[in-house]
């Protein structure tokens, strides 16, 4: 399975602000970067950053594209940052890139977090930070325990946000296009209580980083989780013949639109039963587009983000591989572990497997995967917030 | 909710025999029939026996359907059979259609068997026999089981077919085209034993029918189960926008063919653990279509009597309100009674009802509909063959 090198602007690209005024180099003491992964997103970081100012590496898992990076050692950015931006260091080994870094920022398909995590675990020192961008959900939860199962012993703070930074794409290798940099954006960290640190450091760079409590409000704010798979699942026979449609303005219809409300009531629920109140998907719309309806479908009508915005061409797409295993798979076993029912995410996940010959239930994030195995309802609480 | 019209020729239209010779009346002895429901196989049925010279009574519960055909007390067939055909008795009054009728037969939505069982329930005597055209799955226990509760102290035996007899159409009430009449189905009955007596009867005017020793075997060869509401589900966007789609070539798609091979697996199971051998899909294509291949796509594109068949143009489509509950919802209770997983049953089953606004699952054919609750695998079994 390639690695899908478009962004998701769908939910991604609203609100943003203008292009960002680049200050000169900051002090010695300014935090040195990691960025693993050189996708759209991990390009339009490592640009960014560099024109920013700071010390950057840069990591992939593909050969030719490391190459390729390497043949100049800047990435070109244009729209919203602009510059041509020198990159420290380019390199295929993650241990090369990670070792010294103060914040490692992950930004690679969620699904990657646990063989990159337990990749990069022989070089982790105390104090460093690793960022994943975002993590969906479950994400910080994943990494610590891969790493506690690889037996680092450092002390590691692992933070996730709920979305990108950027709004971008990378034509070819060091070359992105920034359409939008988002005004805000959240981030939890593991230990709950290092979030704060965490967002402080981030803001050297980037201001619009907000620390919140706890991963509980970063991992259920799945977005995406709701708004892909159920309705690429109920695409599917016009997906794989290869007819063309309008994703959210053909895709969900109607009817399309109650199930991801379905889903949308099963994620809220599990928010309450762990204490937490998790915004609607209602809200959701209002908040990131503006726009208001008698239902969620009225709201996907209006966006005007989405004008434009295909179906896949493909079963095999992110919206099915990615948001299933580490979006529906992780909320339903978290469901399960307080007693929340979620029979529509199951059945979204039983199809997808299904549908792609897979076993996303085996293969996601389980609660063996997020260390919550065996745990109350009181100590995966515990657990999140510790 | 109104009842579709049109015949499922897509499964019912191959093999056929050509034009049947109409015989002269049969005597006094020959059995009297009541048909209920008046829509295309109903009218075929009415027409045909009539035309053949038996006796016949035919109900529907539409007033506006019997009071046309009322207006000339005929019935013009064309096709397979050909003939006016002049019904005994008409009526909006199924008691007074079923009265003294040997042999019943129901022809209506599956979905409507309860009710019209509970309807027929005051007016049914000793050595009536009911004939389910066809029965879904559990139709004739699901029927026995109404009549039980109705408090039915006669003793009438309920059967069910696996298929109509016939692939036709009713343009208008009092006409019909048949397409096809087959060559043969199945038949069996409560009590098990009584099916040879039903065949034997049903033979003196249709040598097609043939007994099954019992209706676990009818019930369970549920192709429409099999290839209606999934890849239904799976197009559910393309259809609520009404994009048109060939149903076949176009909407069982490889991996939608896939998650239908599943289902079938999951009915076969159930079949082994009742101790019957249930032939799969692969088997009924190439049986019914003289089609093979490496897998079910490739079987069902071979299929010439598919061509043409477009996709559903609304989701509500008896390919998801009848074939879920008078198909999916049964099989995955006997799959539970008998310990046998049925995931991907379930999953559809909740995927369609979210996405109908229903509740399949406590709508349809329950084991407690069917008279087998709180039952052991091994008294289900004895239930079904006694």
């Amino acid at each position: 399975m390639g690695r899908a090198e478009r962004c998701d602007s769908s939910l991604q690209d609203c609100p943003v602000r203008g292009p960002i005024a680049m200050e000169g180099a900051t002090s010695m003491k300014s935090p040195r970067f990691a960025i693993v992964g050189a996708g759209n997103g991990g390009q339009s970081f490592a640009a960014h950053l560099s024109l920013l100012g700071f010390s950057v590496s840069l990591w992939d898992v593909e050969k030719e594209k490391v190459e390729a990076l390497q043949r100049t050692g800047r990435i070109a950015a244009s729209g919203s940052v602009q510059g041509e931006a020198k990159i420290d260091l380019i390199t295929g080994d993650i241990c090369e890139a990670s070792r010294g870094a103060d914040v490692i920022m992950v930004v690679i398909p969620t699904v990657y977090h646990r063989s990159t995590a337990t990749a990069m675990a022989p070089a982790l020192t105390d104090g460093q930070v690793i960022v994943l961008n975002p993590g969906a959900t479950g994400g910080a939860l994943e990494v610590r325990n891969t790493l506690r199962e690889a037996g680092v012993r450092a002390s590691v703070v692992v933070a996730e946000t709920d979305t990108l930074l950027y709004a971008c794409r990378s034509p070819r290798a060091g070359e992105v296009i920034v359409y939008g940099v988002k005004d805000h954006l959240d981030v939890a960290a593991l230990p709950a209580a290092e979030g704060s640190k965490v967002a402080a450091l981030l803001n050297v760079a980037f201001p619009q980083f907000k620390a919140l409590p706890s991963v509980l409000f970063t991992s259920l704010n799945n977005a995406n989780a709701m708004v892909h798979p159920a309705p690429t699942l109920l695409n599917a026979g016009r997906i794989e013949c290869k007819a063309p449609f309008e994703y959210y303005s053909e895709g969900v219809t109607p009817s399309i639109a109650r199930v991801v409300e379905k889903l949308d009531e099963e994620r809220l629920a599990i928010g309450r039963a762990l204490g937490v109140e998790v915004s609607s998907i209602h809200h959701f719309y209002r908040m990131s587009y503006g726009v208001d309806g008698a239902n969620l479908y009225e709201q996907i009508q209006k966006v005007r983000a989405y004008e434009g915005i295909k179906g896949p061409t493909n079963l095999n797409t992110r919206y099915l591989f990615e948001d299933i295993p580490t979006g529906l798979v992780p909320l339903s076993c978290l469901g399960n572990a307080v007693d929340v029912n979620t029979p529509t995410m199951d059945a979204v996940v039983e199809l997808g497997s299904s549908l792609l010959g897979r076993d996303f239930s085996a293969e996601g994030r389980t609660l063996d995967r997020l260390g919550l195995a065996g745990m109350s309802p009181e100590e995966i609480r515990r657990a999140l917030i510790a």
